[in-house]
């Protein structure tokens, strides 16, 4: 009587136990993508192309989300995310990703697993459908943390990730987007003051940083980021921006938070920006949302630095803020949240 | 009467406060210099090239610190210091670079300036004489932080920099080590971790990492970086390592520390290592001593990340750190000091 009683005891503990666990853990897994930042207004957008947006945020969304769900890393959730974002031509990544002013397109990307500080990064390839995923590779197949250009592609078509002809990534809407940049250019002026020579920008202009993005926090409280993008249109002198730097447009410590960054590339790498997140959590103890704010609102509008980051800690907080008008985010929980936003609030 | 004497005091006010300016001043300003860290041990060393390399040093040391002593800034003088040890066949920057394994010679590059956090880069360059004149000229004349490869050698060459054929860059002696790191390499196993794979490097093997630095505060308490390499011997794909990564392996704020790193580049990249000494003072209160060794001597240790970094505050303070065997490397300041050392205490 007494072994049944404990057996049942044990039973009824280890039932409750499991549960709480469950919902405990269901709290946790997060997952949150970004599409890019900048002067994202309503009046320039139509019903269509919004609606679309928000479909290919969803998509990339639910991409990580599924992976989270089956009780998959965050590593694989920010890359299944991102992939999604790079095959869709709306976004400047991958497929969509804007041209260079010799009329290519260049891609750079980034990876990092907050669980053990492994990081990946490719800058500069031409012909790899999914630049994440060389980044990944890099990351786990190779003893370096970077590679750019032709070595980056042979690397990765050495390890079997898939190779496009160049002329896979031209869409007409970018095309036609380096047309009109190239005669914005010429307008432009380069006021170089003391720190970096800084592009003046039309106060109300539709410009945007392409970037796409995601960080995840799975059950295991593990925590990753992941950044692809295109670059700037027109991009000159095989300029590389933030997204492709560790640290600086990407970022992920379990100790502290998984970033993702998208904005003027320049003043986020100057600032050190992603990295400096975390610092302040671990050193100043400041919480995620509270880092995030000093970064993006306070040091990087002094440095005339636009754009925006999403953000996740291992306990699944989220923080997204931008310092401009828009960013493409979403953000999916496992306690129901399912949010798509395109504006300011 | 009185007037004469009001002149008189203030010719004495004016003397004795310039005099006291300049004697507070002549404390401050110190240039400071690397050339590579490693497992550099005295007993494969002969006298003739530990002669050679301690005047490698002084030279490059002096260059800079002539800059300083004549009211220069940090940032002319750590460009100075550079350029000569670029010039230098000793050290694994510009002529002297080591070579790929396709025989090229590939050099990287960055600079900061502590005083506004403007900051310039080029990585995979092969046609410029003088890399970390590339990078100051992307920070100075260009809206970019960082350009890669051709795109770099392009702009350079626009912006006056001298051209060079890459048969310039060769040397004898870095011919033979590619062919000996060729050899050992093909011996070398990965051992794929969970963080990004490691190579192993046989214990008492004569390896460096070869890359020149230098730091320097001048007489109005601005600090700067600079960094330049040829990267690793027999590097593959494309591989970009920590010197011309802004916050990696170069880094520059007036508010904390001005620091040029030299050590196994995956590591620090992953470790972001000169921001994070930077954080660690502005954040953590920690001294300029105490911060680069919890990440020189904990943080990367912990990664396995062998080298070392030199470092300086506005107040002159200086740091050098490594957690390997040697780094050779030299401390100049207007108090007199005058340091050249290659081996650990």
């Amino acid at each position: 009587m007494k072994k049944i009683f404990s057996l049942f005891t044990l039973f009824l503990v280890t039932t409750v136990f499991a549960q709480k666990q469950t919902s405990e853990k269901q709290q946790r897994f997060v997952m949150v993508v970004h599409g890019g930042a900048g002067t994202i207004l309503k009046k320039n957008m139509t019903p269509e192309k919004e609606k679309a947006y928000m479909a290919g945020l969803q998509s990339a969304l639910m991409a990580g989300y599924m992976v989270l769900n089956k009780g998959g890393s965050a590593l694989d959730a920010v890359e299944s995310a991102v992939k999604i974002l790079e095959d869709n031509p709306l976004f400047n990544a991958g497929k969509g990703a804007v041209f260079t002013s010799e009329g290519r397109n260049e891609l750079d990307a980034a990876i990092m697993n907050g669980k053990n500080l492994a990081a990946g990064s490719v800058a500069s390839v031409t012909t790899i459908r999914h630049p994440i995923s060389a980044a990944r590779a890099v990351m786990e197949k190779s003893p370096h943390v970077m590679m750019i250009g032709k070595g980056a592609e042979t690397f990765a078509e050495q390890n079997g990730l898939e190779v496009v002809d160049p002329k896979y990534f031209y869409t007409e809407e970018r095309w036609r987007g380096l047309d009109r940049t190239r005669k914005d250019d010429s307008l432009k002026k380069f006021s170089s003051d003391s720190s970096n020579a800084m592009l003046t920008i039309k106060e109300d202009q539709d410009h945007k940083f392409g970037t796409v993005g995601a960080v995840a926090c799975d059950i295991l409280e593990n925590i990753a980021a992941a950044t692809s993008t295109g670059g700037m249109t027109n991009k000159q002198y095989g300029r590389i921006g933030d997204s492709p730097l560790i640290g600086i447009g990407t970022y992920a410590n379990n100790k502290t938070c998984a970033i993702s960054c998208t904005g003027h590339g320049e003043p986020f790498i100057r600032a050190v920006a992603a990295h400096d997140v975390s610092c302040l959590m671990e050193y100043k103890h400041l919480s995620l949302q509270q880092a995030c704010e000093e970064v993006v609102l306070n040091k990087l509008v002094e440095m005339k630095g636009e754009g925006g980051l999403i953000a996740i800690d291992t306990a699944g907080n989220v923080s997204l803020v931008f310092n401009c008008a828009g960013m493409y985010r979403g953000v999916k929980s496992s306690d129901g949240k399912n949010q798509i936003a395109i504006y300011g609030d």
